[in-house]
């Protein structure tokens, strides 16, 4: 095999510059992904800044990869040299486990990440085990597809952890990378949806999204005003919530579901108590859930609003997303 | 209609006197029991001393009544004057708002407490709404079938709430009213079930009620060496939990529900996104699952463990529940 070529950064914080390596023989249950896009997600930033004490250096990020496969160890079922695959933040687990075996590939304790364990896909190459190469339906781009795999994942996963019901009332706390498709998701699904940020520069957008409602926190008893109502609130911000506020705003049986790394949730039992609430959070999901994403996808054509930059520009997409407001993912796009 | 004989204390922490009370014309909805027993709920005792600021005085007591309907309203369906029924800790619902409609009087926001909108069960009678008087199977004893109409069914409500399945591994924290039931519960439902206390003092009684193991929290290493094992966690106590502790002993998919009524919950949110857990709570029951668990209760013959008192000693009961250690209910029985 010749040696991968990708964007490596050296030391926390970066920049990200080109770095060649020898993947070494391709394992026989393995599958080498020729890249075609790449999505940025917050993590990246993170891991770039080994904000969570685990990044080792070179490092390269990359885990919302779209491409087709170029190679394949001689175990590998079901795929072939040229499908269309995404790849997550997964790359790889056991397969044998209870958790694997139960198709919560994601909760799989020996589990290792695209980023986390390897090099990821700011690359023209990446491997993973074969189990988390997803095919992609043919109607979704590379671009749309790639914020899909991480992001997107992320908050699809708890509709179908609850199963939850198109009669549910859903409020989406965050119109960012996640939240404005979690939007899209739940409008789909046939919910109710509230979009909830701190201020309405969103609304337009959010509505377009298909929020039926929009409710801006930073406005003088907006979280009153909702007292009692949804169903579902979904977090997709890692801050700190005025939990109680948020768990006032529930209905009877309501779930505060938190997919943002929030660091602490502090709560008052007793409103918990007597409402019968809960407070939940989730990883990504599982190798099943990603295909019953892109059917659900391709089916309601749902798309990721994002800003595309060649791979060769990393460091100027890093940047935006340092510092500015990209709307909503960022997606590298191979250089030719 | 005659006056009710009831005990009363006229002032914060009591004590208990005899008192008279002219409940007034009986409603059309109403039902009126003859009481036979009533237990005694540790909630009885923080009324008794307005823990909750909650409290009128006279303060009569008793939330779980067994007796004999005496008298009916006209317009009460279904019920028959002689008619053996329990009434537990909500005496009135609306009846036609979206709870109340759903099954979930339990949850209604307009619903009346048995002690906290009227005068309980230390008496010779006690009244309320039709719909919260749960017929009480023939098999199962006055005493027996009193604390299950609290405490009892606070923890059985979580195993319907969860449709919890006989293969799932449960943890019931703390042995006590609650704890002591649940476990039989648990053991009855075919599930794998780990008592949990501070010390093993309770550890024969535990394994005779049906715990399949024990783990004692005050011993070093006990809760490290469960990591990752159960489903359920039901806490039953009021204490602080170390709960991120509690949490690293669920399994991924697990639930940590509190049903005792601890002030707060402090909890670190990347081990519950990683494991997607969830920390939930939930009051007592419905009257579908009153009926439900005294059905359950009958064909498993489950009992819980009782010290009886007449009514007349109410004031040694209630001392025995403040400054001793009750196995693990007390009941009232009616004056001769």
């Amino acid at each position: 095999m010749s040696n991968i070529h990708a964007y490596a950064a050296q030391e926390k914080g970066g920049p990200f510059e080109t770095y060649e390596y020898d993947p070494g023989e391709l394992q026989s249950l393995d599958v080498e992904i020729e890249v075609e896009s790449c999505g940025i997600c917050h993590s990246d930033l993170s891991m770039l800044d080994n904000e969570w004490q685990l990044t080792q250096y070179p490092f390269v990020g990359g885990h919302e990869v779209i491409g087709r496969i170029a190679a394949m160890g001689e175990h590998v079922p079901h795929l072939e040299v040229g499908d269309r695959v995404g790849l997550g933040w997964t790359s790889r687990s056991c397969m044998h486990c209870d958790q694997c075996m139960s198709g919560d590939h994601n909760l799989c304790p020996t589990a290792e990440g695209t980023i986390t364990h390897q090099h990821g896909g700011f690359a023209d190459r990446v491997r993973c085990h074969w189990g988390w190469a997803t095919k992609v339906p043919d109607g979704v781009d590379a671009v749309s597809a790639g914020p899909l795999l991480c992001g997107g994942l992320t908050v699809f996963n708890p509709l179908l952890q609850y199963n939850l019901s198109p009669t549910s009332k859903v409020g989406i706390v965050g119109i960012g990378g996640l939240g404005h498709m979690a939007i899209q998701f739940c409008d789909a699904w046939g919910c109710e949806v509230t979009a909830i940020s701190r201020s309405r520069s969103k609304e337009d957008e959010a509505r377009q999204l298909g929020a039926d409602h929009f409710l801006a926190t930073g406005e003088d008893g907006a979280l009153e005003s909702v007292k009692g109502h949804f169903d579902l609130i979904l977090n997709t911000t890692d801050a700190e919530l005025p939990w109680d506020a948020y768990i006032a705003a529930l209905a009877p049986h309501g779930k505060l579901h938190t997919v943002g790394a929030a660091p602490k949730i502090e709560a008052t039992v007793f409103p918990m108590i007597m409402g019968q609430k809960s407070l939940s959070s989730s990883p990504t999901g599982s190798i099943a859930a990603t295909r019953t994403m892109f059917d659900f996808v391709a089916r309601h054509d749902i798309r990721p609003m994002t800003e595309v930059y060649p791979m060769s520009e990393i460091n100027e997409a890093f940047d935006k997303l340092r510092n500015g407001s990209p709307r909503y993912r960022l997606v590298l796009t191979r250089d030719n």
